[in-house]
This record gives structure tokens, sequence and C-alpha cells, in this order.
């Protein structure tokens, strides 16, 4: 979608000594199609989406800042985003605004009042990041942009013990995506664990889809990591390693040499975008 | 998919002699963007699809029954299929070779030997049905296309008390498709039921992606029902009926006033495909 400069008369309408009011939105997303997060030269994005249907609400352009600028295919639960608007409106009409204008893969789940200086990006204390893995023969028609399809046999234990070497500080400038400018490549990660599984089997009589999904034998494996702050491809390169042990291609401990060694060639292959999911975004108490 | 003849070298390849075997083929399908299970004359069809691949593999033309002729848009998590090929293939190489030529959106969970005179529609003893309804505000984007999103207030006591009506054998003339040409609108009706919900907030953690979805403040609610037969859209019309008896607009026992009227006016609106999935088909045991 193209954007445009507002119409001299809009912008009359709303002169710039308005009081702007800060909002925090809660969103959830399906991400396959869209380029991701960022706005593109070409294709659409998640914050052009949000930028037109609240420039098109606030009569002005505004500019919408995101907690986590999550790649092409890369799915939200819980993004949070934040934006000042001249215009006056309560935070549940702004919601219903929003979803009315939205295409259904992007879903504004919650709007707050937030305090004039709220910024989802820099205010945020910690992030989680979920990534769910299709660990059968056959992946469920339901789970194949949802999941990234694994058919060999991986050794979960195994997994495990090297999630739980992830956490604490560390330079994971190894498993950043190649050409990366970040200033430090230093993260603290909170937790970085392997799920655990609930049985899939017992309950499939009467539980949801995703469940009856097991029919064809799926196992889904899934992985959460909840840090700071992360480099770009950070968790799929994280996964993609953990992969690599699962499949017993390299040592458990190989994830701590590629942290010391500070080398991408240590690394896995990044695991695909569409097994990823950012589920939520943690702030301090706001005012 | 254009269906050709076999040309006549294939054909003195495979001489009319030849031994047939015939396979019990159970599939998944995501139904979106489909036409429906039955071949149409424009548009990507689930037979359409297999019998492309079979063809491929058999190296002539070949015919595939199915259980349930699932509408545009209906998903299915245990549909059954039935075919006679010509070449020798044990099941399992089946499996494999016709998930390598189906898209990713059609899966073959299984394939079984069947004796010759096995037929996915006629030997079917019964089947079961399952309905999606998403009740809340907002749908989750991961549910937009599996399941009906219907924001308005529902008493889903009232629709299962409802439901529980439809057991039995009863004329379901006034449920069936406008101009469906069914010999007899008798259908047995084994189990009618609203699925008891468990609780999707106490294990929001460590469950999977369809239960991060009540983030979304989703309330999912699901009708179950197993017969020996359906009539076209007949499921869709219950479940129609079934709400606008939630939303108190129509009384409980209507629908046993509709069973008698034989008159489709006397039910509610048909609901979308999406929400609606053939879940399993039961067959006796075979040999």
């Amino acid at each position: 979608m193209k954007r445009n400069e507002p119409a001299l008369s809009e912008r009359a309408f709303f002169p710039a000594s308005r009081r702007v009011a800060t909002f925090k939105i809660t969103l959830a997303y399906d991400g396959t199609g869209f380029v991701g997060w960022q706005r593109q030269a070409t294709g659409t994005s998640i914050q052009g989406l949000l930028e037109d249907a609240l420039r098109e609400l606030d009569g002005r352009d505004v500019a919408v800042a995101g907690a986590g600028r999550t790649d092409a295919g890369v799915h939200a639960l819980g993004q949070v985003a934040s934006v000042s608007l001249e215009r006056q409106i309560d935070a549940d009409t702004l919601r219903r605004a929003m979803n009315a204008k939205l295409p259904p893969a992007v879903r504004v789940v919650a709007t707050e009042d937030a305090p004039g200086d709220f910024h989802a990006r820099f205010g945020a204390r910690a992030k989680t990041y979920r990534y769910r893995l299709w660990n059968a023969d056959v992946i469920s028609p339901f789970e194949r942009t949802y999941a990234w399809h694994v058919p060999d046999a991986l050794d979960v234990e195994r997994m495990a013990a090297a999630a739980r070497l992830i956490e604490g500080r560390h330079d994971f400038a190894a498993f950043q995506a190649a050409g990366s400018l970040a200033k430090t490549t230093v993260r603290d990660i909170a937790s970085s664990r392997i799920v655990p599984k609930r049985s899939t089997t017992e309950d499939t009589e009467d539980t949801d889809l995703r469940i009856l999904s097991a029919l064809c034998g799926g196992e889904l494996i899934q992985y959460e990591i909840t840090g700071g702050g992360f480099l770009r491809h950070m968790v799929r390169s994280i996964v993609g390693s953990l992969v690599e042990v699962g499949r017993g291609r390299r040592a458990v401990e190989s994830l701590e040499d590629a942290m010391r060694s500070h080398d991408r060639g240590t690394v896995g292959p990044t695991a695909p975008a569409e097994g990823l999911f950012l589920v939520r975004v943690v702030y301090d108490v706001m005012r």
C-alpha cells in the first residue's frame, strides 16, 4: 500500500497544538505471506498495515513502533506496538476501529492508554519467543505454516540439555544474521527451555483441533526463550543448532563453543521462519 | 488440472489382465481454497488431486471414491478414500509416493490394503463431523479459516439441549441444501453433542498454540455429530439453527418442529464451511 501525505484540508482539521494521546497496542498476527513487521520497499508489512489504518483514523501520518521486528513469515500472539494520536479516541473504540480496517490475519487483541513517553521497543523489559517443531514423518496440513517439519529422529533430552546452556549472559555474535550491525552482541537470557510435553493422545476426543492433528502421528516439540533482547535471526539460529544436537550431528556442549567463538560458521543452519512466534512482551508496570 | 487419457504405450505396458490391488486411504486436508472433495469443471478438488497423483503412479486413469463429499472450504482430519491400482505397490510406499506428489495442504495419513470390494462411500458405517465456533469479540488470526466467528452472546446450555434433540432416526428434509435430490431424507444420528469445554486459561503457558490463541479472549465452542449418513449441508444447517437457539432467537424445541415440517424455511441459515471438519469414518472390521 502506498503511503500518501495527508491532504492539506486534513492537516488543517487537526492543528499541531492538539494534545496527543499515547496507546499500547497488543497484536496477534499470522505472519504467512507478509514481509515481516517492518515496512519494506515492496510487499505488505504489519507495521505498514497498522500505520495505514491509524493514518486514516488520525487524519495524518503516524509512526508505529513495535517491540519485536519479526521477520517475514514469523507469527505473533502478543506483539506490542506504541503510537501517539491527535484524535480524541478511547482505547476500546481504537481497538474496534483498527480491527475493522485490518485484514483478518492481523488482530488487535488489546489497547491501553499509556504514558506519553511509552515506546514499545525501548520500554520492553523482556520478550518471549516460542518455536514449534513438528517431528513426525507426515506434517498435519493444519501445521504446515505454523511449525518446522523435521521428519528425522530427534533426541529431545539432548536438545533440552543444550537449550539450558543458552541461559545467562552470553555473547551471541555467532548466532546473528550475516551482515548485522548490532552495537553489542551480548544478551541476557532468563530462560531457554524445551517445553515439557503433555500427552497428545489421551484426550484426542474432546480437545482442540491441533490435538486432533495428532491423528497424523505428529509429535509437537516446542522451544521457548525469554530474554531482555535478541539479535536478528538469533532464536532461529539457536533452534537450528538445537535440532542438529537432537539429530546427533553435534555435541550438546557445541552451543557453548559457538557462544565463545563469535563465529557464524560454528552454529547450525537458521531454522525456517514459519515455526517462530513472538508470544509476549513484558514492560514495567505503567504509571 | 486436466485429465488426460493415458498414452497407448502406457496402456500396452499395463495389460488388462493384470491383478488389481485395492487400498483404503486416510486423508487430512485444509479445505481452504479448494472447490471441495468432488471434481468440478473449474478449480482444484481433493478428488482431482488424488486422481492426478494416482494416475501418474498407476500409468492409467483411476477413479477415487471418497467417504464424504466435503464442500468447498470444509476440512478433513480423517477422510477416507478407496482406489484400485494395477501397479504392484505396497501400502506404505503408496503413502509416501502420494505425499510426494500432493500439495502440503493435503496429506495421506495412512494407507492400508483393503478387500477388492472395499468402497469408501458405500462401505462407511458411520461418519463423525465436528463444527468449530469462535465465540468472542475478536477471532484469533490462527482460527480465521478453521472456525465460524460468532461474536454475539450464546447460551451454550440451550444449544446443548437442542443438539440432543437431533439424536435418533429423523427425517432431515428441512436441513438439506435447496435442490438436493436424495432418495430418502431419513437419517440415523447416533450422537449430536456440544463438546464439553475444558479450561483454556489454566494451562496457557505450556500447551499448544490454539490454546495460546486464548490470549484473544476466545471461547471455542465445538459441536460433534456422528451418524450413518448425512444430507448435503445437513450439519451446517443444524449448526445454523443451534446458533439461533444460542442467541435466543428460536426455541430449543424448534429443531423438532423443523424435523417434522420437512420445510427448509423452518431452519436457521447454513453455517459457513470453514468451521466444519470431517473427523473420522468408521467401517466394519475388514476381512
